[in-house]
């Protein structure tokens, strides 16, 4: 059942044990929604826990701290910015058909939950949170109102993509009246880089190879590089943007040669009207007009020989 | 004389034939404004033209096209995000005396014309000039819109610095729902580099050393890695932050070997206590507490030993 705002927040308001799941391998706005609904569930004198499959990456650690989830029978289970029952992760099999109160922004959604508050237009989960929250009656404080606009920020590239709208900047500014660390929150987020990872990201953009008169850009992202470094999945977030933002860069390709297998996966970006997903697709991959994947048999050298062809007919 | 928006507003509607300058080497708030204030005035069927000493850099033609100022006797000289007459460059003879409005939002700057609408707290012009356009009763076009979301885009980083307020963020939103092309701007000031670009930061990033357990990061820009590029120094804006960006590090230091004499101007900067200003200060320079500069003679070598030698003092 589709619900609104003020009957998500009736929902909340009414039951004092609260579980909020958050999606496996979390990311700024499942993490800013589900902990900004924490602790405004323990401003409202309720008892409330976050549970996710995955540990909390290092760089949001400062909106958990060392978090222990408390123990009791939940009257309510909340999913935030949870699309399908898939991404619960390890807790699927105890969750999956024990969601009372599903808030979200994903298109794909599957409504899998009792209540739904899924709204495709709001550029992140925690946007429609705040509104959640205000209706509750909760006061924002300066944690709230942080974790909040931790999500609002990278689910839009800190206000950076098309998917930012004026009621984004509109709940920014209201969470930055509410003492929202906004700039302690960007610099951790878009300011800092660790050794390793500027040191990959030389490698990357080392590795720069052009064609079709600069308008097909490749980079590659091998396994040698990645030796030693101790990176993961998380470090290396936003690496498939880097062969794009060259100027004149229509097409932007990273191959990143997989660990296991002699394949590679292959992340396409495009600039303008060039629709990656139609290349993606040929390929048994997919994804969105301007940003999708695939994955690839063979050699990095292999995989960019096939790629190339196949855009090749599309740019030069 | 201090004057409100109110009054700056009326001002420009008693006029009509009005000149606007923008400071030399122009950046994105001193050309948002200026543009944004004569797309306004045009909208509102005046006579208006944007007067700079220097022409517009690249990046910033989305703005302007192909300008060319109209011939008119002016009836009023704006300037805009202008300090000081000294940053009117060549137009410093023949206007310094006959500024009659200034719309400006730094701390330092001078009063130097006639009516001064100077705010401090505003985090850029365009964020003044945003509020005196709609108090002239203009509509807010999409043109109008995007220029003035331009000089709040650039003046924050990207909203990413602590400048951005509440107010900064409103503003986003009311220019938003007038059609500014924010994604569009974003996409061309901060997601797109040039091939020259690109490889000089390789360069400067490759250059890193590590001071004091990894708490002072010092890079370096030399005549080498600038050689044959044809970068300019807009294209090189931005890259004193490159240092401080690593995770760890307190105090980032750029040295940049001039083109001229043996000596190199020096970047500082801060991520946390530490007030570089002061240890500019000690090689002649000056600042603010995150972010300092000055000149010292020598090469790259013998400067880093000098910076090296009075930051241990501080951080080891």
């Amino acid at each position: 059942m589709q619900i609104d705002i003020l009957q998500a927040a009736e929902l909340l308001c009414a039951a004092n044990y609260i579980t909020i799941l958050a999606h496996e391998r979390p990311d700024g706005d499942t993490l800013g929604s589900s902990f900004g609904l924490h602790f405004a569930l323990q401003q409202a004198g309720k008892h409330s826990r976050v549970l996710c499959s995955d540990g909390c990456p290092k760089k949001y650690r400062f909106l958990t701290g060392d978090y222990t989830p408390a123990q009791f029978d939940e009257q309510l289970v909340v999913a935030s910015d949870i699309a399908s029952v898939k991404l619960l992760g390890s807790l699927e099999q105890s969750y999956a058909h024990r969601v009372d109160l599903c808030i979200d922004h994903h298109k794909s959604n599957e409504q899998y939950a009792k209540y739904n508050l899924v709204r495709p237009g709001a550029s992140a989960t925690c946007e429609l949170m705040c509104r959640v929250v205000e209706n509750m009656g909760v006061e924002l404080t300066p944690q709230i109102a942080t974790a909040l606009y931790t999500g609002l920020s990278t689910d839009t590239g800190c206000f950076r993509f098309a998917n930012a709208t004026a009621a984004t900047y509109r709940c920014a500014a209201t969470l930055i009246d509410a003492g929202a660390d906004h700039a302690g929150v960007n610099r951790m987020l878009f300011e800092t880089v660790s050794l390793a990872r500027m040191q990959v990201e030389l490698d990357i953009k080392g590795s720069l190879e052009l064609y079709c008169n600069g308008r097909l850009a490749v980079m590659y992202l091998t396994r040698e590089m990645l030796q030693g470094t101790g990176l993961n999945e998380y470090d290396l977030e936003g690496t498939a943007n880097l062969p794009r933002q060259l100027e004149g860069v229509e097409v932007g390709v990273l191959i990143k040669q997989e660990q296991g297998a002699e394949q590679c996966r292959v992340s396409l970006r495009s600039a303008s009207g060039v629709d990656v997903s139609a290349i993606a697709a040929t390929f048994g991959g997919g994804g969105h007009i301007r940003a999708a994947g695939c994955t690839i048999p063979g050699s990095p050298a292999q995989v960019r020989d096939s790629l190339v062809a196949a855009l090749s007919k599309v740019l030069c």
